[in-house]
C-alpha cells in the first residue's frame, strides 16, 4: 500500500467510469492462495457510475476464472500503450504454467481493500469485488463493485490500447471536446 | 433493404467482436410503433464470438428502455468521428420530444431480420434481438444476439470515437500489430 500510494493517488469512485467507458484493454490481476496471477481482457463495461459497477466476461477457459468465483476479488489494470506488447504476451500465456508478473517484469503491489496485487507499471488500478454471479455460468459474466481505486496523476497524456481483433490494436488518438449533457 | 445492399454489405457474425470490442460510442436505433428512435450508447461488451453475443446498458429513465424491453428488438450503428456532432446531440435528447432521425438528418433503412431501422449514414449496423433480461430490473443490463450485421466497406479507415466522459471523446488513432493468439 505504501508503493502505491508513492506513485498513484486515490481516485474518486464518481470517475472511474471515464477510464472504462471508453474500452481500452486492460489487465486483470488475481491472487489465487499465494500465487498472484495476471489475464489479459477486453470484454467489460461500465453498468453504474457511483458505487461503480462493471461487468467482466473471463472465459472459464482460462486460469484465472476459478480464482475468480472462488476469491470474488480482482484487480482491473489499466495499462498505456508503452506496455502493449507486455499486455499481449499476458493475453499469449496461461497463469498454469507461467508466472506472469516474473516473465513480463511486472510488480505486484498490494491494495488496501482486496488480496489481489495491483500492476505497479499501470497508469490506473481499480480494486473490485465480486457482487453478482447470477450469469455466470451461462455467460462468464462477472458483475464487480469497484471499492478503491488509484491513478498515477504524473501521467499526463496516457493513451490507452483497444483490441479491433487478431492482434492489431487501435491506440488513443486525439481527443475532441463536445458540449454533451451525457455525464 | 435494397439501399441497405446498395452502401453496405454483409459482415460474417464471426467478425461483429472486432467492431464492438475497442469500445467505440454507438448509435442504438428502436421501432416503438411507428415511431423510430436513436439513443447514444458506450456502456456495452462482446460476451460471445458466435453468434456474436453483446451486454448493453439502457437507462430506464430513456426513452429506449421501454421500447427494448417491449420490442426486444434494436440495432446498434457504429457511427466514424464525421458524425461526432450528430452522436452528441442524439445523447443530448429525448425521443420522447424529438424525432431524432429528422432532427439530425439520419436516414433509417429497412433491416432484414428486426423491424427497427438502420441508420444509413454509420459505418456498420447490427441488428439484434434481446435474449436474456434477468439483469434488467437490477442493472438495466440487455443480453442480445446479432442476427445480421452490415458494414461499409468503401470506407478503409473508419476511425470511431470513444467516450471520456463529459463531453471528452478520443478518436481512434494508429493501428498496431502484434502477434496475438487473442481471436
Amino acid at each position: 500500500m505504501e508503493r502505491c500510494l508513492v506513485t498513484k493517488t486515490s481516485l474518486p469512485l464518481s470517475k472511474v467510469y471515464r477510464l472504462i467507458e471508453p474500452g481500452p484493454v486492460v489487465l486483470v490481476s488475481t491472487m489465487r492462495g499465494m500465487k498472484p496471477n495476471i489475464m489479459t481482457m477486453s470484454w467489460h463495461m461500465m453498468i453504474d457510475f457511483e458505487p461503480p459497477i462493471i461487468g467482466c466476461v473471463i472465459s472459464n477457459r482460462g486460469y484465472s476464472f476459478d480464482t475468480v468465483k472462488k476469491t470474488k476479488e480482482l484487480v482491473i489494470n489499466i495499462p498505456t500503450v508503452e506496455l502493449a506488447k507486455k499486455v499481449v504476451g499476458c493475453g499469449n500465456t496461461s497463469g498454469r504454467t507461467v508466472d506472469k508478473f516474473k516473465k513480463f517484469g511486472f510488480t505486484p503491489t498490494p491494495g488496501t481493500s482486496v488480496q489481489a496485487p495491483l500492476i505497479e507499471e499501470c497508469y490506473a488500478n481499480l480494486e473490485c469485488k465480486v457482487i453478482d454471479t447470477k450469469l455466470t455460468t451461462k455467460y462468464n459474466l462477472f458483475i464487480v463493485e469497484v471499492v478503491q481505486a488509484w491513478i498515477d496523476r504524473s501521467q499526463k497524456h496516457p493513451r490507452m490500447i483497444h483490441h479491433q481483433g487478431n492482434g492489431a490494436f487501435v491506440v488513443d488518438g486525439e481527443t475532441i471536446k463536445l458540449p454533451s449533457k451525457m455525464k
